[in-house]
């Protein structure tokens, strides 16, 4: 048997791997249209900040290291331009010309390029994307040589990634995102923090702004924004975004939905004997049902991995599962994180949710070097089953949203999340860790014990409720907003009268620094017959979601 | 309605402040004997070790704090010793006499108090335990005014932890521990990393020995050891376990087992009215159904907070589930974490099971400071149902550890770990992160694509079969088992014959540095006719295993 691999990064090498594993008589050829196979891309952007100092580090595995332990037959510079389903061939093009090689298999891996967004000048000299060791060498190169302002277009994963890279050699850098704020799978509270943290770094972000045209320079261009902003840059990293590779395949006949190749649940294609996996084929999400690519490096190995033991055991293999979608990006000392859905998705999917906001130490508080994990939690209003997660901070992240990750694969809901049993000792977490907090808070919300009220409901609150702020004095004088009435909920109890005259008759809407004291709050005016409901994530969330309207709209002494 | 809460740590606490938060209404009354509530009891060695600098922050929370916050009756210095169920009132001693309190309900958490050993002579003043804020300041003071020489009485997390904390003050230190080795819950392959590591900090490790006699000084006691060691100390920390303190309810008439007190699944005792939570009561092992007192933070503090559930809303409050046991200890640069059951537990509970050992990175390789995570899997025999699991490592271990803690409480199999979407940068994991790849290696056991060979079966290797290593010449070099016969990996397909020749037709026992590269072996042997079997774990397992007798096993050019 001939198996034919298209792509030799990621998908397309895991699938190539386990088949030889499987299979020591199959005849295994990986082409991959590049200069290099199994290349780490997603390390590209630390070679270019310095910290992965030498790019052969990059170069996981090369053809003859492939040859050598698994015999494979891995071929560079050889580029898959069409395929005849029914003669089960492929047409390679490769320098010296064109071939005809027949297959028994063949696997799609082609992966994803880059999106060009309609900007004039966007083919000056200085725009690069970032998506091939080539691309690292070249990007590094112009900064060793000198460069000194950089614009990057798109402040998704590797945009970010890129930007700080840059910043670290001591470019001025400025991102430039078309959606309202960086990072666009995050929530905009979430969002904010790293906003934060790019500007700590120096970055300049413009969000919610378009680029509209690059302007070519001698010694410089310019890239014009959509507000007539002017930004001098002498490199231009282009990171909008990413689509399926998949002309050739959809012209030979494979079924591809807004371009992007149909599988079933085993990388199958609409063409018998044709299979395909990675950042090329339509997902079903796993929270939503919404049906897109999911570039990731994870579930393009994973399917690699079972469309080889589906190839070579047909029937008996395991089905590639609906991939969660989490993932994570380091900027600046702050970590960013999700898993599963966000607002926008379960919006899109109409999903009836709730959502939950706390800030738990990552570990014990007494302990030095305690942070905290700002974390946000979406559960289906009906039941709490877990539906999305996402997290910000210092220390920890990784670890909450990957608890999150596996509890949502597994179908829990959110109570469960009090029951796991997570490691504790003071370096390392709490007796109740932050994803036990997110279980209780949410087992509250659900059993009706706790009501919260949202951020971003802050304008009718002030209109018709009490804002009853219980924080101590001391904090309440460094911000507050307008309009509240402070008693600190130690003082609560005996004040209850004064807080019935302040209300008259209106709800009370209580807040706190994260959410926690308030929620006690919350019990003492609920059992008092006060219609009272405490906010989701406290001051800390409610700062995150003025961003930098926080400045005008809040009061310090 | 009065709730009593007898002990005013962790699981009490939890208990009386939930109960406060669901019931504004009801007079909750918290018996404390000792000085302090809500103490960082896990704290402790890190403010003897300089860590936690001042004591204080140790003291979570004090009456007047509660008091304020909560409306809680804390009451320290009150030791409840008697119970009258008939009567539903408790006997309280004070520093002022007795009094009876009579109460609605009844929480008991009076947690346990340390095993005294049949050591001659353990009543020195030498002598202490580290289990309260007081011990700790002791033991702080004494270093402080000048203490050399300390033994520490048990290697359990405890032990160590104090012991570390002893060694990095800068005393000479000694740990004694009866069992066959340090960290007796770990399995020994794992402890032996720990060993290591401590000898590393500077500390004697002395495990599979009792002290028999502690011989009183005038400027130091001696330690007498089983085999006639004999230690000199200036300090000695007795950490050798913990019993439930339940004397006075079992006297009550309250059902205990063994001396710890009997719950339902709502952590209702034998008698109406009367609860109990904690290190005090029994609970039923989540994966073997063993029946023991599991001394845990968070399993307490989850437990008081639903029983306090039941208490106030009886009838609709969720059951307590059965803990999984999830422990972590920082020992110097390494981090040892275990959750559910281990090789004794299983083979307790007589449940067949298979033994996995992997050692991935913790983040790419490719990324600067990757590290290996030591993994140990146990998964059952039939199914693949994850039993167990413990890492050791320098960084990333309490992340797989919390993901698999969550994996066994939701019950997954081990192929289900292939599944898990898992975060992924470099900085952060793998594309196939470690837990990825322990699901890989149990799905290729269990389906028997990968047949493999313990450490422990070394004796019977050697004797019956051809010892293969296919590690490259040069590793080969560095240490190897005698006999072993060495094709690298990536000359093997070319040199079966050799192979065959080697073997005479015993069966093959493949091994590599940490069982990637054997994997691949036994799948080109096992295709090739041979009886092939990749070693679990590789050297690195089989160096653990060996422990201190691998310089005597291993041959090194």
């Amino acid at each position: 048997m001939r198996i034919v691999v298209v792509g030799g990064v990621a998908g397309g090498m895991s699938c190539a791997a386990r088949a030889r594993r499987l299979d020591e008589s199959a005849e295994i050829i990986v082409m991959e249209r590049g200069e290099h196979v199994s290349f780490a891309n997603c390390g590209l952007p630390y070679h270019v900040g310095g910290e992965i100092v030498e790019a052969e580090s990059l170069l996981v595995q090369t053809p003859a290291s492939l040859k050598a332990a698994l015999n494979l037959d891995v071929r560079t510079g050889h580029d898959v331009i069409g395929v005849d389903t029914g003669k089960r061939s492929v047409t390679v093009r490769t320098a010296d010309g064109s071939q005809q090689v027949s297959y028994d298999a063949l696997v799609l891996s082609p992966g994803a390029k880059a999106v060009r967004p309609p900007i004039d000048g966007l083919d000056s000299p200085r725009v690069s994307t970032l998506r091939t060791v080539d691309d690292a060498v070249a990007l590094k190169s112009s900064v060793d040589d000198g460069a000194t302002r950089a614009v990057v277009l798109g402040a998704g994963f590797i945009g970010l990634e890129a930007a700080e890279a840059l910043a670290l050699r001591g470019l001025e850098v400025t991102v430039v995102e078309l959606a309202p704020h960086v990072l666009p799978p995050l929530e905009s509270e979430m969002a904010q923090l790293i906003t934060d943290e790019l500007r700590r770094l120096g970055i300049t972000v413009r969000d919610g702004v378009a680029a509209t045209a690059i302007e070519h320079g001698d010694s410089e261009d310019v890239v014009v924004l959509g507000d007539g902003t002017r930004i001098p840059a002498d490199r231009i990293v282009l990171s909008v975004g990413v689509r399926p590779d998949t002309e050739a395949f959809e012209a030979a006949g494979i079924a591809c939905e807004r371009g992007a190749i149909v599988v079933d649940g085993h990388g199958r294609t609409s063409v018998p004997g044709v299979w395909a996996v990675g950042d090329a084929v339509v997902s079903t999400d796993a929270v939503t049902g919404i049906r897109r690519p999911v570039p990731l490096a994870g579930p393009a190995n994973r399917a690699g991995r079972q469309v080889a033991d589906d190839i070579i055991r047909r029937g008996s293999a395991r089905p590639i599962p609906a991939p969660v979608g989490t993932a994570i990006v380091r900027v600046g000392d702050l970590t960013a994180a999700l898993t599963g859905a966000n607002r926008a998705a379960l919006d899109a999917a109409g999903i009836s949710y709730r959502t939950l906001h706390l800030h738990p130490n990552q570990h014990a508080g007494y302990f030095p070097g305690a942070s905290q994990v700002h974390l946000v939690m979406h559960i289906r209003a009906h039941d709490g089953l877990i539906l999305g997660a996402q997290a910000v901070g210092l220390d920890g992240v990784d670890k909450r949203i990957d608890v999150l990750a596996t509890a949502i694969r597994a179908g829990l809901v959110a109570p469960d999340l009090i029951d796991l049993d997570l490691a504790y000792a003071p370096p390392f977490g709490s007796a109740k860790d932050a994803v036990n907090m997110a279980g209780m808070v949410a087992s509250n919300v659900l059993d009706g014990t706790l009501k919260i009220w949202d951020a971003t409901e802050l304008e009718s609150a002030t209109r018709g409720a009490l804002l009853l702020d219980v924080r101590s004095h001391a904090e309440f004088a460094t911000g507050r907003l307008p309009g509240a009435f402070n008693v600190p909920h130690t003082e609560l109890r005996e004040r209850l009268d004064e807080v019935r005259g302040a209300a008259a008759g209106r709800p009370v809407r209580v807040l706190c620094q994260s959410g926690v004291r308030s929620a006690i709050a919350h019990r003492v005016l609920t059992q008092s017959g006060f219609d009272s409901a405490s906010l989701s994530g406290g001051m800390l969330t409610m700062r995150a979601v003025l961003g930098d309207r926080a400045a005008d709209n809040l009061i310090t002494d």
